[in-house]
Parts: C-alpha cells; structure tokens; sequence
C-alpha cells in the first residue's frame, strides 16, 4: 500500500476494488478515503518551498537560495515507543501525533535546525478508522504549530503483523546556515551554566518500564486516579503530549544568546545525552535538587521500586532539554524562555574533566 | 532507546548498565555493541557533503552549491510490507535491507532525483542480533552501491508490541535541479512510447496476498520448490531485492533522453501507479503479452485461483519501471539500459484520453 497519500488525487478510472487483497486483509480502499478526508487538514501545512502537487512519488522542497547561504540540512528519525499501547488503552491517537513531531524536532533543534519538513510512517495489522484520524489530526497539527510541512508519508496495513497495534514513526528535515550549527563539543567549556527547560511529564521514552511499574508492579490501569497525580488519570498524565523547545532556541538565537550547546533529554536521561555534547575535557554537574519533579516520576519510582539513580539513568524527571551558556547570558536566558512560554531554571555546570555526568541526587 | 546509532561514540563513562530497563525487556547495551562492530560498514556510505561525525542528535548534510544552482529536496517514505515476514520464515535479512534501499531510490529516482542520503528505522519486540547485523549490512551495501550516505536511524526495542516480528522503514532524501524534474503530467502526449523495465520478482509488494496464494491455498513452504521455479526455493524466489533502476535512469538522462514520465510500478500495479503521472488528456494503454512474466507470479495466480485483472491490480507482473518516451528515442533507450544492465522492452503507448489505464491482457 504505497503512498498512498499521495495517490488519493489519481488512481485509475478503470481501477476497480482489489477484492482479492481485499479478503488477503489490505484494504486500500479504506486508507484512500481516509487520506481524502484529511487533505485539507494537511494541506495547511505546506510551506511556499514546497513543489509537488499532491500526485506524485516523493514530496519536493525548493532550497530558497535567497534567505540560506550554506544550506545545511539537518535529519532525524524516530517513533514514540510504547506509549502507543497506552494510546491504544486509552482509545486516544491525537497526542502521540503531537508527540512525534515534537520529539524529532527537539532533536534537530539542538543543532540549531529550523524544522523544514516532515514525513509519517504508520504500520498496523489492519487499519484502524479512528486510529487514522487521530494521529494524522494530530500531526498535521503539531507540524502546523512548527512551520513545518507534512511532505509525505506511508500507511502500510500489513495483515499478521503487529496483531492489535501500531507503529509510529516519523523523519524530520530542517536547515541550518553552516556556521551557524550549534556544537556543544566545540562551544562548551568549563564554567558554563546548564539551564533546564521543564519537560510535560515523560514524553516519549521510558514507558516500557513506566508501564511496567505503574501497571504490572502497581495495579494501576489507565483510568485510575491515584492521589499522587491530583485528580488526573495515569493515562491522561501519561499521554500528555511531548513538548517542543524550538520556540525557546528561536528566541534565544535571535536575541543573540551564546547557545554553546543543548541536549534534549530523552531516554538515558542527563547520563546518555548530556556526554554526547560535551567536549572531551569537560564534565558536567547537574543538581537535581532544585528540580520539581513531576508526581507522575515518584509514582513510578515509588510503585516499583526503582533505584533514584535508574530513574534518571531512563527519565527525563522533568527537565526535556539543557542549554549550556556562558554565565554572563544566564539572566536573559531564564527570561526570553519564560516570554517563550516556557520554565527555566539553573540545574547545573560544567567543570574540568572527562566528558561524564555526575547528579546530585 | 533513542538514536542510539549515534549514540554509539558517546555515553557517560559513569553511566553502568539499566538493569531495571533490561528486566522490563529493553537492552540498550546490546543494540550500541550492535553497531558498535557496523560502525565501519556504515562509514563507507559517508558521502563528502556529510558534516555530522557520529555522536550528534541529527545528521548532517550540506548542499554543494558549487553544484546545485536550483536544488529540490526530493523525499519519501516506506516500509518493506509483510516481505519482512518471508525474511523470518527463511532467518535471512540482508535482502530487505536492499528492498527497502532500492524501493525509495526508485520513488523518487522517478522524478529524476539523485540519491543523496538516507535514514532507517527498526521496530521489535525483542532486539535480534542477527537479524540487526544483516538488515543493516544490507542497508548500507544498497546505499553504497548507489553513491548514498546512511546518515542516521533509529532501532527501537518495544517489548510488548511486534510478537517476533519487526518492522523496517525508511526514509530518502535525493536532490534535483527545479529545471531538471522529470513532470509526466507535464511532458506526456499521446502517441509516445512506454518502455518496461524488468523486475526481480515481487519486489516489495503484495506479499499478503503471494502469501495467501502460496501458503495457504497452496500449502508451499518458504522450502519448498515447487517445479515451475525451476529448482529454486519459493523463499528464495520471493526474498529477490527489489530491483534499482537509478542507473538507467541516470544513463538516459546523461545521453539527453526525453525521458518524459517515469513509473515506479509498486502496489497497485499499472493501474493505479501510472495514473499519477498522466495528464488529463492523455491515457496508457499496454500490451502485457509481450511481457515474459516471471514464474512465481504465474505460480500465485494459479494456486490462489487470482483472476488475471487482479494480479495486474496488485503485482508489478514483471514490469518494475516504466519510462515515457517519444518514439525516436526508442532505439536508443532501449540501447542505454541495456548497457546499464537492464532488460527494457517496449510494452505499452499513449493515446488521447482520460487518464486511464487499459491493459490487453
């Protein structure tokens, strides 16, 4: 089932409906007319460089050589994990769309990347109407809120594979001028401060063990309502939606804030992402004291028995993504992020050493 | 378990092993020593553009303007369908990873891009070495074989999802002059020449319904050999990667071939891949029996009872690619390809119409 969001506008005319394939459990005809409901939707997302009428293979997007001098492109991939299966527990697919997009720009972010565009995959047993919808919705949305547009994507309905679940995945595309590429192993020295930028929850990593804990170890299922989580539903605590940094980096490089290095913390939290940045003679110290850890973290922890430094060893713990800047653009930082929408706050710095990360804990 | 790829040169030296994550079915240690041993393979895809050393979040990738003047982004997604399911039955992975390279090359080979770099994603329940090692030895041989970086991927481990299965996505991103993208809706007439390409086999489509057909009708094994595949295993038939067509492509385009529309025939066959690239006024008629349609189809069709119109609804039927060509450029089409290494026939023509597609069966 190619493309087949690009080939809702053609398709024979002559073509009648794949019957055979049809009882063999691919149904095209379904994810056609799903595709065509949400072409406006999607629509709103393409930017003035793109070229490719919907119709053909791949999606094209024009380099404007009048605003970038050295192009860069910037590319990730990634999907959401098993939070999918607490979407499907709980009936809800708008979020993880937002979850995709926003994981995979903080990721190109980081290197000061301007989300250009974005292509989907979803692979499933046998589509799913509502599924569908919700995710695209969602998606199309979150691609929306960046600027950036849905260029293409694939929806393989793969009958004996996945049994009742689904894969999401996405790549993002941006760009950046070439000397302008954020590098924390050239930028980052001894003496800089790590600010924090406060995560939404888990995001998009760790919920195998989260599920693990809270579920199997704690009984819990999605709609309880534990008192740690202040009336709110574990599901709905769980689903709540990764949040984007790009608008925080935007207004820091524009009010020309000495970004020397960011990471965006997801799965292996500040011990596996923060050394990825970090320059060979320099280590980094965070202070996890001064972080408001989100109920939903002690409930895990606490339901199983998880050790502090495993929590942060898998969690993010409520900080999504670090800056490290020079002491003097500390001030100024806290506040064009908080103008941004975000909160901020010291969590660390760096120090002399060997590329490690040590936590107060 | 996030762009571990990357992730593969950094890591905090005091970070130790996530045992509570390894118990509740992740293994991060064995996916980073992994590609840890692919590392130099990979490496050989490494095109000069390429900025990003492995370490960082997002790969990195310039564009030559010294080369360039217009450059179009050309991008595209796709999975390698329930093919993946025939790789598990025969425990051999390496052709998938050239399926999956050769399917998104020619996607977007079609609209005369040039292949520039590429990103995969794998997606289990439970991470297999093997079956890891040779995906990706696959991946980067088919990148390799056609000039393209493997610039980033993700390989996510979702205990809980995929049962023994896994998935395998990837993502293209080639680069065209904006007055160089081959635009059948534009440069198609009527009274011009279709000319096939020959296909491996099923390439990567309608393998729900070939398994159908020749399991379950037809009671065959992946070991089996049956004698209309000629002493072949019908795993071994199926299992046949994807055939690329970019070098023909490439070699016509370098003689100053019209190449007025190009055809990748994937799901959907004829009648629903060449639509897209008609214009309005102008319909494909084809002549399949100047097609030598390889066994394995023939052996599908019989077994699963498929009536004729259906098979070319849903298998290539021999044909992967089909180039739109004015008739003097026939001879010397058909020449080109054939010194690329292709088999090219001529089986079809435009006439006046409605953008359909009629086959003589």
């Amino acid at each position: 089932m190619k493309n087949e969001k690009k080939a809702v506008a053609s398709g024979s005319k002559k073509a009648g409906k794949s019957e055979a394939y049809k009882k063999a459990g691919v149904n095209i005809d379904l994810a056609v007319s799903l595709l065509s409901g949400l072409k406006k939707k999607i629509s709103t997302t393409r930017r003035p460089e793109c070229l490719a009428p919907i119709g053909g293979f791949g999606g094209m997007f024009r380099i404007d050589l009048k605003r970038w001098k050295k192009p860069v492109m910037v590319v990730s991939t990634d999907g959401v994990g098993t939070k999918l299966m607490v979407a499907q527990m709980m009936g809800k697919y708008e979020s993880v769309g937002h979850d995709i997009v926003n994981h995979c720009v903080n990721d190109i972010a980081v290197q000061g990347a301007e989300p250009a565009y974005f292509v989907d995959y979803i692979g499933t047993g046998k589509l799913q109407a509502k599924m569908y919808q919700e995710v695209l919705t969602g998606l199309a949305d979150a691609c929306l809120e960046q600027n950036m547009t849905l260029i293409g994507g694939e929806t393989a309905e793969m009958p004996g594979m996945y049994g009742d679940d689904f894969d999401l995945v996405g790549c993002i595309t941006g760009i950046v001028e070439e000397d302008k590429i954020i590098d924390g192993a050239k930028n980052i020295k001894a003496g800089q401060v790590a600010i924090g930028l406060t995560s939404a929850g888990l995001h998009t990593n760790g919920f195998s063990l989260a599920r693990k804990c809270l579920f199997e170890q704690g009984g819990l299922t999605v709609k309880s309502k534990p008192k740690a989580l202040g009336g709110k539903t574990v599901g709905d605590v769980l689903l709540a939606p990764h949040r984007c940094y790009w608008k925080a980096i935007q207004a820091c490089l524009a009010a020309g804030i000495h970004l020397n290095g960011i990471s965006h913390i997801t799965g292996g939290g500040f011990y596996d992402n923060v050394p990825r940045i970090l320059p060979d003679n320099v280590s980094a110290v965070f202070d996890t004291t001064v972080i408001d850890v989100p109920p939903i973290f002690k409930l895990i922890q606490e339901l199983g028995d998880v050790d502090p430094y495993e929590m942060y060893r898998v969690f993010n713990m409520g900080i999504g993504m670090v800056f490290f800047v020079p002491k003097k653009d500390v001030a100024a930082t806290l506040k064009l992020c908080k103008g941004a929408g975000y909160e901020a706050l010291v969590v660390g710095e760096t120090v002399k050493g060997d590329r490690t990360v040590t936590c107060k804990l």
